[in-house]
This record gives structure tokens, C-alpha cells and sequence, in this order.
């Protein structure tokens, strides 16, 4: 039995894939005209907002690996940033710089436990 | 019990680890002279072979995060993957650009669900 | 149930996090005014030292994905992780360029796996 479900809403990737009791998805602002301090806040957001579809919240976030279009961006992250994760639950992160084209300043690959569908 | 299982062909890297019911792998383009179309077509061909090994298929791919070596070749990358990736099935998918080093112009990390084995 | 246990000493992320069977974290180096050779060396040193914190062993890894500032560094690396990854069971392995920022010269994500707490 393979234990996978997908939420798909376009031809080019899922919106998330569930696995077993692990989610996986990715996140850039839905907004990518906005400046670096907007897309960081709207991918939390974001991530928020996909918790809640799935029945999870932050405490259950594993590992954020975090793409910064510009490291000038990366004081702006953490001040957001640590004002987001919960405190003593925070997750494993990793954070580097890597080109994203366009105006997108910031992309969020996540992973989350969810309970398993019974 | 560790349910790992290896395949493993040089020294440095395994080709891929199945971890319980996930698999786990990189590809790059076996001809790295190629040009960037030859290099991504080649990688998603490589993916199916991997997948066909381990009794899997593209609708079981959890996730693929792209490396591309320029981002210019962001179209022909959405082209090629448009035309492979199972409509309905996709997986999750992240795409930055990072340096990857010689003529290799795209590497994948790819995640896909596998049965367990008995 | 989710089996998630965290290992947290900062408020901004978790050394690490183990999800069922499976641990995750990520490694810098303890000192970055090491140069490249000297942070690659700490940074599988680190990660010896977490498999023993978590009961595991080099033999026991999933999949590192290695981002080093500079690509020019890339023999050194695997002068330096040929002679530490376990002969027949490394695991997957990715490497690129990314920025990394101040005097940071390399960054590993970490899988493992982990036997299931009772």
C-alpha cells in the first residue's frame, strides 16, 4: 500500500504530498511583487494556512529548508522568523542563498508530521 | 530494525537508499556534454529507470527539488517536465538555481514512495 | 500519534528532530574561522557525534545534501568524505554552490536512520 495523497490544483506540481504521517510541500509568496519583509511574512503565512488544511500546526514542523534570493535578506528572516516558530518546538532549518528568479525573494521547502489517515 | 536498503555502485554515494517506504535519490545527467535540454531529458529518462528498479512509477514521486546550474533554462525545464510529469500525480517541486560545478547543468533530489518490502 | 522528539538549545531552530524512524538535522561548522578543509573535517565530526547522541552510526545514513560556499573547495571535500563515509554504505549524496554568508564554507542537511523508541 502505497500511502500518498496529493492536493493538485495545477499540471506542474502538488500543492502538497502526504506520505505515511510526513507532509511535504513548498512555498513562495502568492504575492511576488511584494519586497523581501512581505514574501517572508505571506510565506509563514502560507505555511499557517497549509497547517491548518492538514490538520497540523507548527509544533509538528520537522525541517524548513529556506532559499534566500539575496543573504541582505537574511536579518529580515530571522527577526519574522523568530517570531513565528514556537517556542521549544521550533524545527530543524536550514537556511542558504540560491538564485530564484524573477522578484521572488524566498522559497520554503517544508516537511511536517501529520497524523495518518486512519 | 533499520529498514535500509542500498544500492550502491562507488565509493562516495549510494545510487539510492529505501528507507522503509521511501526512496531516496539524486540524478544527474550520466553525459554531462550534453546541452541543457539533452542534460534535463536525460535526468527525467534516468528517474523513470530508477523508478522501473525499485517497482515504482512517476505517479509515486513524493518530491523533486531542482537544481538548475542557470536559470535560464528555467522554459526548457517546464517544457520537458510538463510533457513527463503524470497529470493528476505530480510531486511536490522546488527550483532554484545553485552552482553545480563543470558542464553539469541540472541535478535532482528526488523522494518517491515504494511498497515496503516483505 | 505523532512520534516526533526534538533536541532544542536555541530558539531559532532544532538541532534535531526525529520523526518515527527517521532523524533529521543540519550541520555547520562549530568554529567558521576554520578554513574550508578545517570546517568540512568539523562538520563530519559533528555529525559522528550526533549519530552517537541518537544511538546511530555512519552506516545508518539516509541522504546529505552538501552546500559549499565555494565549489573551488569541492576536492578537498571529498578527499576528506572518501575517507569518512563507511565503505559499501554511504548514503545518497547531493553538492552545490550555495551562498552561505560571513565565513560559512559549507552546510550539510542530514537524514538518518534511527531505531523507532519503544
Amino acid at each position: 500500500m502505497r500511502r500518498l495523497h496529493r492536493h493538485v490544483t495545477t499540471r506542474r506540481f502538488a500543492d502538497i504530498v502526504i506520505h505515511g504521517d510526513t507532509a511535504h510541500w513548498v512555498e513562495i509568496a502568492d504575492d511576488t511583487s511584494l519586497d523581501a519583509r512581505g514574501q517572508i511574512g505571506q510565506v509563514l503565512a502560507q505555511i499557517d494556512t497549509t497547517l491548518t488544511a492538514i490538520g497540523s500546526d507548527r509544533t509538528s514542523l520537522i525541517q524548513i529548508v529556506i532559499h534566500l534570493a539575496d543573504l541582505a535578506d537574511a536579518a529580515t528572516l530571522d527577526e519574522l522568523w523568530d517570531a513565528w516558530v514556537p517556542e521549544g518546538d521550533p524545527p530543524v532549518r536550514a537556511r542558504v542563498q540560491s538564485g530564484l528568479g524573477g522578484t521572488c525573494r524566498v522559497e520554503m521547502i517544508v516537511t511536517a508530521a501529520v497524523d495518518q489517515p486512519a
